[in-house]
């Protein structure tokens, strides 16, 4: 990446990690098919197999559990069902309930018909609000199906660390399914299914520097599994078709064990960094809001609005300044739409913020030039407020 | 790959070749989600749009109608479907009629029901039965939607090229969709959606040497579209959400363009070495059956059964004389299955047959290991069946 850019986006997308990169030249040297029975097939299954154990370490689940897919997105596709079985009978889902500030993968409810899903809300702060999922779990019709419900672990915009445990005892009190949207989470916050409680977890490859185009659906069991999204040649135990992307998941696997090697150590400079910028962002703008900035948030993330400077505007100021940033989550081709999370939150959407996200390869340099190009943007906008 | 072996399982998939890997690895040094909108995402988008003409020109499609997918399973999976739209009003197909010898990528008939899926008979030389085709068309009940039909055009295990504008003759005559599976044509005899007229062309990028897990959906136009398999961030225009594999996707349109250059050449070379490899092993072996040696063949594949000697230990027996190859599609997790094309074709699939696939890469030195192979194996068995 250009030395003379500051890519602070790393919530959208990391780069390639060295650990993905060198599995991924090995494995383009085998010529199998991981299905193939013959020794090049077999090699192939070996390396995924390796990946599956990488993979579950990351959230401590047991690697029988893991089935990989092309991505978060499908595996939320995936998961988001109201066609279920248990063992080999159908079991269905009757309603889903996802929290007002899921990932948009989530939030679009999967499999799920338009009437069939419904949002929880948050509190001012960006926190799930629990009463609310319990009052929405009290008025479940059972009739219809198990409640279903989806609460990610760390939102994405924000930063900030969901009540995922507490909300599985009232989840799990009344039956239900939790899916918990770990994308975000994995890398930056110890991960474990079991003390979350979680029944499915959706991790993926490209957040923690693996290749893009691989994800995982994580299980706590087998015995409820959500029917195929995709069918075919019956791989992944028939959870997922399709040839495995042999090399994109070795890949992953790498970037997964790298991800948990030096987590803590890796996290604490991280938070070092994003601490020298927000105290820069508050002394360059007194008036600048980071959002969430009294909640429990992992350490890379900060989401800030700048009154007067519509997010929009700012992330074209901002790219010119030479510095990635990201107006909320990025998807929708390039569109800068309104934050869902900020409006949820009950802030003024239209206004917007503006989120720069850390990683272990950003730099105290990058800082420097992110702050600075903060001071020339926000010192603007205070011109332009005066001439007006 | 081991020289000491040979790899003759090209239709299983290719080896990762030279294009693909370099634009891969230019793709890794871009940290970019190709949705953000900053200067890194813009410069991952236009790699985009650049793959999206190169595998376009594979099929002599419009770029704006290349939908990337995680594979050909997805892609299939994503176009077989009930719900479609046209514009934006629902538009129901009521019936899919697949040929008896599609892969099960197909066969399995995605998002349709088990009762909206019939099979068309191929005849005894493993070609599509076009008279069963029309005979069902003339009893599809209008009332239930559309009718889809899905033929390959050329079969993975046999290598026989299928009428398909013939099929699409029949199928447009009642007003129905056409779907091709182009897997295994691409690359390997020239492809154009229009001369084909079909609607819907499926391709995979590891078949013709590009990274497992990207493939692509190809549509004629862009009015008649299925409803999206994977719903999200809306990426693809709507037809496909999820982070864009932006450097598989760039190793795909590599691979494309390669595979277009000296398509003609290559193919002749290859067919050269099949003959080689025919001729030797009927010099081998007199009673064996070489399948859709009278049909039309693309150059590369050679589907054979050797009597007396079941697929099952052909193919471990290849294995351990070092040659790759197959005993039908690779999948199920190495499951070795009967083949569904065999016994569609009313041959003996319980002895099975056994696949070689050849590649640009494969060498005559590979032709006569695998010869020398052959005979050793013809012969054991004979000396097996003299003995009994």
């Amino acid at each position: 990446m250009s030395k003379t850019r500051a890519y602070l986006d790393w919530n959208a997308t990391a780069p390639l990690g060295e650990a993905a990169r060198r599995a991924m030249l090995d494995a383009y040297d085998l010529p199998g098919n991981a299905s193939s029975v013959h020794g090049e097939g077999r090699a192939a299954r070996a390396g995924i197999d390796r990946a599956r154990r990488q993979v579950a370490a990351l959230v401590g689940a047991d690697p029988q559990h893991v089935t990989f897919t092309s991505g978060a997105t499908e595996a939320a596709n995936l998961v988001l069902t109201p066609a279920f079985r248990m063992g080999r009978a159908p079991l269905v889902i009757g309603h889903l309930y996802v929290s007002a500030i899921e990932h948009p993968a989530l939030r679009e409810g999967g499999r799920f018909g338009a009437g069939q899903v419904s949002e929880i809300a948050v509190t001012p702060q960006g926190v799930l609000d629990l009463a609310a999922l319990a009052a929405a779990l009290d008025v479940h019709d059972f009739a219809s199906g198990l409640p279903m419900v989806a609460v990610m672990l760390v939102n994405n915009e924000t930063g900030i660390i969901q009540p995922v445990a507490e909300a599985a005892a009232l989840v799990h009190g009344k039956g239900g399914l939790l899916v918990v949207d770990a994308v975000q989470a994995v890398g930056r916050i110890p991960v474990d299914i079991a003390a979350l409680d979680a029944d499915f977890l959706i991790v993926s490859s490209h957040k923690i520097a693996g290749p893009k185009g691989v994800g995982a659906l994580i299980s706590r069991g087998e015995v409820m599994m959500p029917q195929p999204l995709i069918r075919g040649g019956g791989q992944e135990k028939g959870h997922r078709s399709g040839t495995e992307n042999f090399p994109g998941i070795l890949g992953f696997g790498a970037a997964a064990e790298a991800a948990l090697a030096d987590m803590e150590t890796r996290n604490i400079a991280i938070g070092a960094l994003r601490q020298r910028l927000e105290e820069g962002m508050r002394a360059a703008a007194a008036d600048v809001i980071i959002h969430g900035a009294c909640e429990q948030r992992v350490s890379n993330t900060t989401f800030f609005t700048l009154p007067g400077l519509k997010s929009e505007t700012g992330q074209i100021a901002f790219d010119l300044e030479g510095i990635a940033l990201s107006a909320g989550s990025a998807c929708s081709s390039g569109k800068v739409g309104q934050s869902h999370v900020l409006a949820a939150m009950g802030c003024d959407a239209d206004m917007g913020a503006l989120r720069m996200s850390l990683g272990p390869l950003t730099t105290e340099a990058e800082i420097e030039k992110a702050l600075a190009a903060f001071a020339r943007i926000s010192g603007r906008r205070k011109a332009a407020g005066q001439a007006a």
